[in-house]
């Protein structure tokens, strides 16, 4: 082997800091994104600011799951178009859906044709993606990764909890698995800022699972908000950083219920709270009748571009995925429900 | 930002050579690992070289589907213990399975505590693990990184076939899922080689999904032989490397009916066969009655190790993961099976 590049290797020293996080000197380029909805998401506040809302939750497919197949391909074209990029510029495709097996991302996988790594992180997966696209791009192994997380209200309402044709009735603190796609394209941190895009990616944050025994699976927040601290609690340790640092801390998904806990998790620790922000209290108007808010891998894949990284005033924000990593069976097996959340940590840069 | 460090990592070039391959020039080390299995698979060939086999294929559980979180866990507190590591030693674990929601992954991430990157791959599961490790460890984002792929025949059947209580007769296409989990552990490639393993991983070429419209979801192996093909070719002409640069190329797991698929690719393209190995075709004695061998996440999780790692004459191999990516409903709703191959080169370097 090449000792010299190994020895320049370990001048470079290490790149994680702390327990949990990593550094990413070479700051990976968040270029370009877009977002793509069902017509519910389209009425919502952000309904005006999606790449693409479509009238028909079939997506002109046979199936939910096709649909939802449908739903991420779209995000990751429109993406590639909105760039000027091809499917082959692409040196990898990272992608997760809630679905078992992640068909989605599979058969996405299949029509694009690029290299592919599948992840699952339930809904923190555009997180981990993203994570995991920038220690492809740091580590030198790409100049260019698209990333997609993809989820939809009906194909989600099937597999995971009941047929939508029996009418069940939801309790107050169950989300809403959003219908939406988010396609995202990273590329390494020398090159130029894209036309829509200045924000980089310096950290990530990967989390641990933590579960405090909540096994309620119409109650997903309440599980989730502490590993949601975890994360943020290690972030700041590892960084130095603080609550101040950020414009946002965005996590994606609580809904109403596990943003509340999170509040106090974080005022129980003598820490401010203003700068907290839910992906899934975006997304629909409380009239809309969605109870506790928005999930699934799609909720902060669509909110995040439209909300945060369209909006010139915002600097820095740390956005918080979180994923509630049951399954049915574990469900009714008695088990309670593991969660995670991994944060990435974005920031504007000039050039 | 560092530019000089970003200068710096300019200069050292990119680490991706050809369309898809990835070259870890820090040439991370596989310092140890552990084989578990059930009571089927200790009678099989290897049965004498596994670390460790349950005559109870509940692994004192009560259900298939925490027996095989079970075997997840004894595999990777295993190698740590075969190792001297404690799991607090550990930057990263990554894990995948089989189940819905890889739910074996995330309870065994939960008991470990450990950040946990959840990948999904069918049975790439543990090429594609080692693939994201060396990443992480070759970026200087990790020093120590666990891996664990697994798979339980009886959750397997329960959730992707039959119920195990009908009985069904099986084609002779089938292969028979692999109760067993591997535990696989690496490390930076400046540290030293263990007292077990003078192996280090030098590239990773990940495979594009690819489906040539096979739909029969017992013969996975016809499915999967196009994709480890079209990977190791890919391989070749990334590396300029050819089949006599490796003592043995080992698909994990193709069986019979795939195995014979792809040696006919390589005969029809004018190359010498003699180095394919599957293995799907080593766990299972052939008055067993596996039919076409064995498949899933822990096949090869728990071949690699005794059948190649483990002799001494052997130097360098190419080890091919091959994942079916199919669900119960995407068969049902008619598609073809989409399949991935994801290699991995493996060699010894002492010192």
């Amino acid at each position: 082997m090449n000792h010299l590049l190994l020895k320049g290797m370990e001048m470079m020293g290490r790149n994680k800091i702390g327990a949990q996080t990593l550094i990413f000197n070479s700051q990976p380029r968040l270029q370009n994104w877009a977002t793509v909805t069902g017509p519910r998401e389209g009425k919502g506040p952000l309904g005006a600011e999606f790449d693409m809302v479509s009238d028909d939750p079939f997506f002109a497919q046979k199936t939910w799951e096709k649909a939802e197949q449908r739903l991420m391909q779209y995000s990751i074209e429109l993406a590639l178009e909105k760039q000027g990029w091809q499917t082959t510029d692409l040196d990898f495709f990272l992608a997760g859906d809630l679905l078992n097996q992640i068909i989605s991302s599979n058969f996405t996988a299949r029509e694009l044709g690029v290299p592919f790594l599948g992840v699952y992180g339930a809904c923190s997966t555009l997180a981990e993606g993203m994570a995991t696209a920038c220690i492809l791009l740091d580590g030198g192994f790409a100049d260019k990764v698209g990333i997609s997380a993809v989820s939809h209200h009906s194909s989600a309402e099937k597999q995971l909890r009941f047929p939508t044709e029996m009418g069940v009735q939801r309790t107050m603190s169950s989300q809403w698995t959003v219908t939406g796609g988010g396609g995202y394209l990273l590329e390494t941190g020398s090159s130029r800022p894209s036309e829509v895009s200045d924000w980089v990616i310096t950290h990530a944050t990967v989390g641990k699972v933590v579960d405090l025994g909540i096994d309620n699976a119409n109650d997903m927040g309440s599980a989730m908000a502490p590993a949601a601290f975890d994360t943020v609690k290690a972030h700041f340790a590892d960084t130095g950083r603080s609550m101040t640092d950020y414009d946002y801390i965005i996590t994606g998904d609580l809904g109403m219920v596990g943003y509340k806990s999170l509040v106090e998790f974080f005022r129980e620790d003598g820490q401010p709270t203003d700068k907290l922000q839910d992906c899934g209290l975006l997304i629909y108007h409380e009239e809309q009748d969605a109870h506790s808010g928005g999930s699934g891998c799609g909720c902060s894949a669509v909110v995040l571009a439209p909300a945060f990284l369209s909006k010139p005033e915002i600097k820095r924000i740390l956005f918080v995925g979180t994923g509630a990593l049951l399954s049915p069976i574990t469900s009714f097996q008695g088990e309670s429900i593991p969660s995670i959340a991994h944060a990435i940590c974005l920031e504007r840069r000039n050039g």
